[in-house]
């Protein structure tokens, strides 16, 4: 996919959800909170747990590409994606229906190792298979994964609540997955054109991990007002929360964190960007624009208590995962801005970046 | 598609749950029925109901055709066949989360209309659209339903749990969605060519509608040892109730219930079978044939204490649902039997008819 086709497929997507809450109701018996969050809450009469559903499709060609990536890839990622959004709830994941469409040429062997992708993800986080459906598909492989998690009643942490003056937090590091997609595109793939650091950032987009582990703390902490995952990268996934949540959100780009890697990779691509590498990359490489637009790291994005934010930090750094403070949440009347890194505020690029 | 590659189909599916059975494990930490049912069973700690989680795929080409439905009765169709997973195991649908690969150059009507039909399905049982996923697909349309029911804790009715002795039941008719498929294909879809009656039949295959209540009603007599939905038809679907009870079956064909409109599709088109409709039709129209090898009519399959048997037929009859007495269980040792119209036993023909 080009870029461009990337944007226009994440606004159609926004518009359809809207268009979807309209004609399917945004809630009803039983569904505490329905479309338009990473899950949905299903509350029962007389049981102490919430009920979370969530769930992913990926078609061939526009999610995955068998030559970039194994069916073991595919199945690890397209289960991760749906373990993420349980995880942007405050939410344990526990049991998964996965339905696949095979096409007949792709034989066996894509099967199995779709299944032990899937399995692998599946033992990693805790979650049951617990049924799926198979079936024939002729012109492109899809795989869909509906999961279902929990949380105690009440308690799943949704897009909405964060309050001005809250601290906007990410956890891990951002922009390592899109360095990833872009590293496939140039080199088809190929892991013999790869140096050591563009392999690690490739493994970042073929095999996600989720931030379960961080979530359930957030949840736990009480300190966490709003919280989502970030799939579609940051400049697209923010203004997301911050309609949800009625507010606006200023962020610095400095403080955004990147992954050593990323910095290196970043480094050593762009002396030459416009030399010899000119056809090969389509854009140059900065380290803060793959982290504001790129998708598929799967951190969490979160707002929080200003008052509790330090003991969440601890809280989040004791388990051994990085979480950095990015900006603070701010009345909806005062936008979206980004500080970026000559000190300048801007009105928030909604879509990504060019060069400014 | 042709009946060879439907059987291809069929029997590549048994095999791959087979296969994923291996792969990703029947059951495990709070499953309590999985792969291989009609829907999964997850218990929860300190929760008075299980839930019920089961999924569909349907790919353009293999499942729906444009040109034959409308994206409504595609939408429809899509929820009611996961609705009849969750009748099937004697629950109530609650909520389901849909997928959605779109074609770009089928536009917003496409997506409107199926978003219609699944709306109308979804009013019709109960059901909340809790969420989904709608993302692009270039080939072929997908649609994806999850969708989660509920039942007393324990009282979930499974494929395994027949007696030799129990009866065996189905509710409503069986044949007239695989007429209405035939009819469909006769005529590519054009109500012109169609008769009233043929009108009849097509619309049982577009628009089906699960048996939801006579579910819950055999779920709660408590006479029900084992009970699944038709949705491949009942030469294939009673073995698959055989196996997982480990029991075997006979059925006397004529006593295999039939709709009048199907009987009368029957009597009219065959004497001119072999005729100038030679071409037209490629099957002979018996209606015990079409009854016994067609598929999603989704009604319920029944296996029932004989001395509950009365009770059971009186209570569903009751509601105004048809159920009829088909056969017994028998040991598994005397294999599945059929006693054809003309009163000869014949070993069980597994993938539907030829001519004998």
């Amino acid at each position: 996919l080009s870029r461009k086709d990337e944007k226009l497929k994440k606004m159609s997507e926004d518009a359809l959800i809207e268009r979807m809450k309209v004609l399917l109701g945004e809630s009803g018996r039983g569904v505490a909170v329905g479309i338009g969050d990473d899950a949905a809450v299903i509350s029962q009469p007389r049981c102490e747990l919430d009920t979370l559903i969530t769930t992913d499709l990926l078609v061939e060609g526009t999610h995955f590409r068998l030559d970039w990536a194994s069916p073991y890839q595919i199945g690890w990622k397209s289960l991760a994606a749906s373990v993420s959004d349980i995880a942007a709830m405050g939410g344990r994941p526990t049991a998964a229906v996965i339905s696949i469409g095979v096409r007949p040429r792709y034989g066996d062997y894509f099967v199995e190792s779709l299944y032990e992708g899937i399995r692998a993800c599946a033992e990693r986080y805790g979650v049951t298979i617990a049924g799926g459906d198979t079936v024939l598909s002729e012109k492109a492989a899809v795989i869909n994964v509906a999961l279902t998690g929990t949380v105690a009643r009440g308690r799943a942490v949704l897009r909405k609540g964060a309050r001005p003056g809250d601290v906007l937090l990410v956890t891990s590091t951002c922009g390592d997955s899109a360095a990833g997609l872009h590293i496939l595109g140039a080199t088809d793939g190929n892991r013999k054109n790869m140096t050591p650091v563009m392999r690690d950032l490739a493994a970042r987009h073929l095999k996600p991990e989720p931030s379960v582990e961080a979530g359930l703390a957030a949840a736990a902490s009480g300190a966490v007002t709003a919280m989502m995952d970030l799939s579609d990268g940051l400049a697209r996934d923010l203004p997301r929360l911050a309609k949800r949540s009625v507010v606006g959100a200023v962020v610095r780009a400095t403080d955004i964190p990147v992954s050593p890697e990323l910095a290196a990779f970043c480094e050593r691509m762009n002396p030459i960007e416009y030399d010899e590498k000119k056809e090969l990359f389509e854009l140059p490489y900065y380290p803060f624009e793959l982290a504001m637009s790129g998708g598929e790291d799967y951190n969490l994005l979160m707002a929080a208590d200003p008052d509790k934010a330090d003991g969440l930090i601890s809280l989040i750094g004791s388990l051994g995962i990085p979480i950095t403070r990015i900006g603070e949440i701010v009345p909806q009347s005062d936008g979206l801005t980004l500080i970026t890194p000559d000190g300048e505020p801007h009105s928030w690029p909604e879509t990504g970046f060019s060069h400014f």
